[in-house]
């Protein structure tokens, strides 16, 4: 059933987030749904960015570490994301990569828990996240075990060290109930170590309330950092003095400008730092993370929820594909729809100027940020799909597979 | 003894580097001798930056991936990289932190000589180093061995997995003879890792040609690649189809758009990548080593040390301060002069606008790097620092130490 352009536009009316699509420069004409895989530009970055380059950097040049808070900013922009994950200020950092964070705090995870071999996650979770645990396994000599999500619990066991779960999960939507996985794995004496590459800044998180261990998440999707921008990390407090991660640089060093020769840990989240930050990028995640000001998350999550029934419900009746219900209760903000020439069908959509992404090997995948998506939007995207998959022209030469990036 | 200002306006006329300073923002002004700790802002950032924000973010989202070429970035500046440290290019790659590379190519070494349990490096070396490698050595169960530079070679023996080097020293500026070293841990079957940081453009680097095994290298100092840039890291074609990091993240894997649910390395030194690559960060690091077009290093090296030597000689008269004499033969692009108050002094300078920084305890380090710094700019320094050490305005209140960056 798809929704009326009059029922979509008196959507729109009633949003009560509707205003935040201002803070942002999206194309004009382009219905992007993928945002859960790169946010848009916030509006405010361009000028904030030049600032930085030509005075901060140009004119302040070394002296700007200080005068232009430089060395603060992995702590200042941790303390903005907190709230928008549900931790206290201090137990936030950004930097890095969802990688390279998931390795610092695996690693610290087998140094708290001394004699057990085993890290647990899902089978077919983001592919970085066994990619990396099956490095730090190999070099710490521990066990990677992957199981189907249904067997996880029944896996927990004295010989785990670590329970590592993505909160929402990139293809399927699924969103683990995360005080209950962390009272069971804590049962046994696990630790937990959450992915919220798709869930921090479209869902309501609460890594604090709900017993979190550990997390990190991504600065480019839902948060609007640009491509490729710091991601955060996350230490609960009650680990602040014992966690030390294997990833042990000068930044995340208790007085790094005392050029000491011994490793001595910063307190709190702060000795998840490694190498020198990334300033441009940092600034850029700034304000990708103030667009964020006064947003309710719990608005966030149902706007999205409601696009994805809507998206969902409308494409149901297409021919050709099939749609991935979205899971019941609490789901990402984005939905899959199949088809067997995915890949081309998704060329031919965007082509028509609707963006989504696919995954192998039939998965189109379309995102519905709350910030940026209008309900409008719903009724376009549905509109050229309907087009695309009448006409048949994705299976025009111009839609054949070209590029790396999917 | 003080050059007098009409022999330095010779040398600078003589300058086959001078039109370098050309590619550059540099304030008016100032003398801005610490572009061994944060190179200056190339001419051409400002608007190329502006553009990847505005076009290939803001207008291309998602679709820059590959239309822009943001997924090679890595690559292609690696390539960018690879003939100012002798290498060919798809031995480099840039990518994370100096830290960070250092403990992938590290963790590969110990893969690559299973059974040795040591991994050796200079005492005193840039505090980093040594963090990573502590770091490393715990998760690994091996043994860090830090010895003074005159104890290597004895410190070489067949339990040794990795020595580790600096090429040029940060503080001393000692500049280690490369071949001679890979010989000598290829002798007793060890690998070498150098951490480029203090030589990537500034001295002639023949890492293919001397035999390293691994490298790594800093993007923000002689590279000019911005605040937080980019590092680098160098596989030598031997052990590029062996040498496996314990970080192993989605981008280096051979396929990462096939999602694959186990760990297999790209081709190359492409595996060495972990996360999604930081685009605007890798916007400003091609910017800084599109500085490089054209230079000969040889020269450039040459420039530096005449530059350095010229004002130790200078400063070497002045009273109350004491001049660490550069090393015989070659040495890095910086200078060492002392002063029990150093962080004052300094802070002094920079308020007359000659801008260096400072290592505890009493180290003021100047930096000379051949693309920005003019003969003339020796002579200002030698007047800034006589009439900050004659006036004794440093024991000024307002030269107290304040910031958190020296």
């Amino acid at each position: 059933m798809q929704p009326t352009p009059a029922q979509l536009a008196a959507l729109d009316a009633a949003d009560p987030l509707a205003h935040a699509r201002g803070r942002f420069r999206l194309p004009e004409g382009l219905v992007y749904l993928d945002g859960n895989s790169l946010g848009p530009l916030p509006a405010a970055l361009p000028d904030a960015l030049a600032a930085t380059v030509a005075g901060e950097w140009g004119d302040g040049l070394i002296r700007s570490w200080n005068d232009a808070g430089w060395i603060d900013l992995p702590v200042q922009l941790g303390a903005a994301i907190a709230p928008i994950v549900g931790a206290e200020p201090d137990s936030v950092v950004a930097c890095d990569s969802v990688s390279l964070n998931l390795f610092k705090l695996a690693s610290a995870a087998l140094g708290l828990r001394p004699g057990r071999r085993t890290i647990l996650m899902e089978a077919d979770d983001f592919p970085t996240d066994a990619y990396v645990m099956q490095g730090l396994a190999r070099l710490a000599g521990v066990t990677l075990k992957r199981v189907p999500r249904a067997d996880l619990l029944a896996a927990l066991n004295d010989d785990v060290a670590l329970l590592l779960l993505t909160h929402a999960h990139y293809v399927t939507g699924h969103v683990h109930d995360m005080a209950a996985m962390n009272a069971a794995a804590h049962a046994v004496g696990a630790l937990t170590l959450w992915d919220l590459s798709h869930s921090a800044g479209a869902l309501v998180v609460r890594l604090d309330a709900d017993g979190a261990d550990f997390a990190v998440g991504c600065g480019y999707k839902y948060l609007n950092g640009g491509p490729g921008a710091p991601a955060f990390a996350y230490l609960a407090r009650r680990h602040w003095d014992a966690a030390l991660p294997a990833l042990t640089g000068w930044m995340g060093h208790a007085a790094p400008f005392d050029f000491a020769g011994d490793y001595a840990p910063a307190a709190g989240a702060r000795r998840l730092l490694t190498g020198t930050p990334p300033i441009l990028a940092m600034r850029a995640l700034e304000a990708g993370v103030a667009t964020f000001a006064g947003i309710d998350l719990a608005q966030a999550e149902a706007k999205s929820r409601a696009l994805v029934h809507l998206f969902a419900d409308g494409a149901a009746g297409l021919p050709g594909v099939t749609v991935d219900a979205p899971p019941a209760g609490r789901h990402a903000a984005h939905v899959i729809i199949r088809h067997p020439q995915a890949r081309r069908v998704m060329a031919a959509l965007i082509a028509r100027g609707v963006v989504g992404d696919m995954r192998p090997p039939d998965a189109m995948r379309f995102g519905f940020p709350a910030l940026t998506t209008r309900y409008a939007d719903v009724g376009l995207a549905l509109a050229a799909l309907q087009a695309v998959l009448a006409s048949g022209e994705w299976q025009d030469e111009r839609f054949a597979p070209r590029g790396m990036v999917s």
